[in-house]
Order: C-alpha cells, then sequence, then structure tokens
C-alpha cells in the first residue's frame, strides 16, 4: 500500500529535508517513527528537498506499507510522535504508480521579509530582515521578467548537478505587505538555491544597484559569478505542490506550457 | 562607568539567560562581545534570569567599564556582534550606585498561547498549543484570586531557594486574543517556576478540574504538590522590567504596597 503524506514544517530546527549522517532533519524525524511502527527501515520520498533554516507550508511525501491502518489513523499515529515544528495536514492512500517526485509538475515558494530600522528577535527564522528602503516597483518590474522558459544556470548554486536547467516559470511577483514584502515565484521545477539567488537579485534591483533590465541580460549570460548573492534561508517557505497537470492549469490556465512529466528529471 | 543596557530577545535557541558550563546563553553572548572589547573578562549583571526557551521583550542588564564610548556606539557595537535573535533597545550612561537586580523594584511577564484543532509549526517557540476550549471567564476569576500580597510557596518550583516566598502582585489578568488567550501578571518579583506554574493552574480551572475559589486555600496549604503542573516555556514572555517605584506608581495607581527595596533579596 503507497501512503501519500502532506506536512508543514517550521524548518529552524532542522539541517533540511534529507537525511544526513549527523543532526535532525525533517526525513529523519519520520523515518524514526515509521521504524518504530514496522520495527524496519521505510524510505520516504518527497516531492522537494527544502534547505536547512527553509520551511514548508505544503510539502508532500510518500512511502511503502503492509500495515493496514486507515488514513486518520496514520495521521493520527505520526502527529502524536512529532514535535510541535512540524504537522501532517492529511494522508491519502494512493495508487502503487503514484510518486511523489515524478508526479510533482509543479512548485510554488514564498520569500518573506520585514522592514524596520532595526531587526526584530521575534521575527528570528521566520523573515527575512531588511534594513533598506527598497523600490518595490522596480523589483516588480524585474521579477516579471523571470516568467516563462529559461536557461537559470546564472541564478543557481554552482553546485548544481542536474543536466538541463532549462526550467518554466508561471508566476513571479512582489507582493507589498504590512511588514515589508513577499515574493511569490511558482514554475515546473527549480534549481539548487534558485529561489533564494533571485530574490538577493531583486534585492540589489530595490536598492537600486541592478535594473529591471538586466534580468533577461544575465539569464542569456548563464554566469553565476555576474550574481553573486544568495538570501538567507529563514524567509523560504515551500508554499504549493502541484502533483497534477490539472492543478496547474487550474492555477496559472490552459496557455501554459507543461514541462516536466514522470519520469523526467525534476529538482 | 557603569552601563545600562535594554534588550529584547526570542530565547528559543537559548538555555536561558545565566552562563552555563556548555550551550548558549544570552549572557554569554553579551560577555564574548564585552571581552573582544574590553581584552579581559566583564561580567554583567541582569535584572532577572530567564529559563530556557523564555522570552524577553524587555530586559537590562548593567557592566562597569573603563571605555569611554558613547551610548549610540557601545548600542551599535553589541547590535553589529550579536545574533538576530537578540536585539540592543537602548543604553544608557548611569550612575555607579545603581544595580539592575537591587534596584528592580518590580516585573511583568506576558503568557501566550493560541487555539486551534492541531498544532501550527509556524507558532513553534512562540506560543503554547492549547487543544482544548477554555472557560476564559472562570479563569479570570481565580486569575484575579492572586493579586496582593501572598506566599506563594505552593506555586512555584521545590528548587526555589529564596528565605521568603511572599511576593506581591499588582496585575494578574487573562486576555482573549484573536487567537486564544494571553495571561499578564505584574508584581514585585517572582519565584523559580511561579508564573509557569499558576499558568498551568489557570488551564486546569479553564478546563472545568479546578474550580476559581481553590486558589486562596492553595495559597494556604503551601503545598506544591497540590499544584503539579508547570506551563512550558515557550509561551513565557519577560515583557517589563520596573526599576523605580514611579514608574510601578504610574502603571498600578499610588495605593500599591510597594515591596522590595535596594538590597533585599529579589528574584
Amino acid at each position: 500500500m503507497r501512503v501519500l503524506v502532506n506536512i508543514s514544517y517550521h524548518g529552524g530546527g532542522y539541517l533540511g529535508f534529507q537525511i544526513q549522517n549527523e543532526g535532525r532533519t525533517i526525513q529523519q524525524q519520520f523515518e524514526k517513527i515509521l521504524k518504530r511502527m514496522h520495527k524496519r527501515h521505510v524510505r520516504i520520498h518527497p516531492s522537494s528537498r527544502t534547505d536547512r533554516g527553509v520551511h514548508a507550508i505544503e510539502q508532500y511525501f510518500h512511502f511503502d506499507t503492509p500495515l493496514n491502518i486507515s488514513e486518520e489513523k496514520w495521521q493520527y499515529a505520526m502527529n502524536s510522535a512529532l514535535p510541535h515544528d512540524i504537522h501532517v495536514n492529511d494522508v491519502t492512500i494512493i495508487s502503487d504508480d503514484f510518486h511523489c517526485r515524478y508526479d510533482c509538475v509543479g512548485k510554488m515558494y514564498r520569500y518573506r521579509t520585514y522592514h524596520q530600522d532595526h531587526i526584530n528577535p521575534f521575527q528570528y527564522g521566520l523573515k527575512t530582515f531588511v534594513k533598506e528602503d527598497l523600490d518595490l516597483k522596480a523589483m516588480q518590474e524585474a521579477a516579471k521578467h523571470f516568467i516563462g522558459t529559461h536557461d537559470f544556470t546564472g541564478f543557481c548554486s554552482q553546485k548544481t548537478e542536474v543536466v538541463s536547467k532549462e526550467r518554466t516559470i508561471y508566476r513571479s511577483e512582489i507582493i507589498e505587505t504590512e511588514e515589508g514584502f513577499d515574493y511569490v515565484i511558482a514554475g515546473s521545477g527549480f534549481l539548487y538555491n534558485m529561489v533564494r539567488v533571485i530574490v538577493a537579485f531583486l534585492i540589489e534591483v530595490g536598492k537600486g544597484k541592478r535594473h529591471p533590465n538586466d534580468v533577461n541580460r544575465l539569464l542569456e549570460l548563464k554566469d553565476r559569478n555576474a550574481v553573486p548573492h544568495t538570501a538567507p534561508p529563514e524567509g523560504l517557505y515551500l508554499e504549493k505542490i502541484y502533483l497534477s497537470d490539472e492543478a496547474l492549469i487550474q492555477d496559472y490556465g490552459e496557455d501554459i506550457e507543461i514541462h516536466y512529466k514522470k519520469s523526467t528529471q525534476n529538482n
């Protein structure tokens, strides 16, 4: 039986999603609980791997089990054993040919900031502090240039090891909030550090150090050294996972180009 | 020269205020910075010691220095070196006979909770989760019984080592919030775990397991075993420190009995 689990977590206390040799990770917390229930190791497969300190409002994983337990009881068993910074929102028994990673056709991220004259200790780990007055209009103009299909070699970590660095962005938007701004980006997939590199670039635009029109040139340049900064992880939230073309079309319209299909590589 | 420092901190990443043999504490963060500036150890003296995970919206400490640095520059130097979960709000050069601990005549604490059908990972470390529907009216009635001068032996940790366990409470109030309730308590001083024991007791009243009128009997009984619970630290905020009788009278009126004066023991 294949079990699909929808979770949220505060990433502040974890080294990221994926299991490490040492230290707490989200995967480790779940595999510990599943090991106790199965008396053997059970591997979980996430839709996305989040980095150290990155949060998830919606993340999925699946695992296979011989245990005959109802969806409600799976949810109850996991929530009872989890620490208070991870929560199981929903559990669904799904078909054996569904795969959280290969059936993920899109993701949406949100990056949260707050703008004050000094840091607020109670925003620690939840939003990124921005001291400067930023030109949000210029940032919004720059943000729009990321929409469409581009090679993001210049806007990801040089450690990225995937073959194709082409991704399709459906939404890229600066939203003014009471406390500062949020940046929302949705796309077919994201390269390592891609959202945080884009956010750091947009902040440079907001400071007047870059021009909104630089985006196309930098995308074509494909040189990470030309976009050297990475925004800190604590403001980043994985907000939505798209597990079907229909869900993507519902949010972004019928005209979108849907890029990643079953059994293609997807990060 | 004696320097008075007003700070805020998110306690989630610390073992408490006071320095420990191992692990991060608030005192250690400041003494590390002061050591770098003085090339020798400089001890800081706080108004209050907060426990592991407990926050401070307002906390004070003082230290003595031969360095001739302006108030603004002290603040800037410390904020530049501090992590983003501690902030120096203000620095004042004060008279050498002022002492943060002995001149502290009162404190106010706030305990924050949120009430939902399930935990919210993004409230983690900031508010305490309360699953049950609580009778806030009964809790408010119970809270009022703590106002006045009482022996709090029954409502503190048995590890408390002070001679007198008599304290005067000026305010004790349940406040309904959008998300749940806050409990605010102000008094001459607080014994070890006292606020968290009172909060745990008030939650029992809210569940109907205790009656508001039990307060007076339990205060007289002076038996901690009769009040066995302690609310978790993450909801607790040291909110205000009173460093003069005038400040106390301003908030609680001229009729209050001011208990603790210079060179008496005060926790």
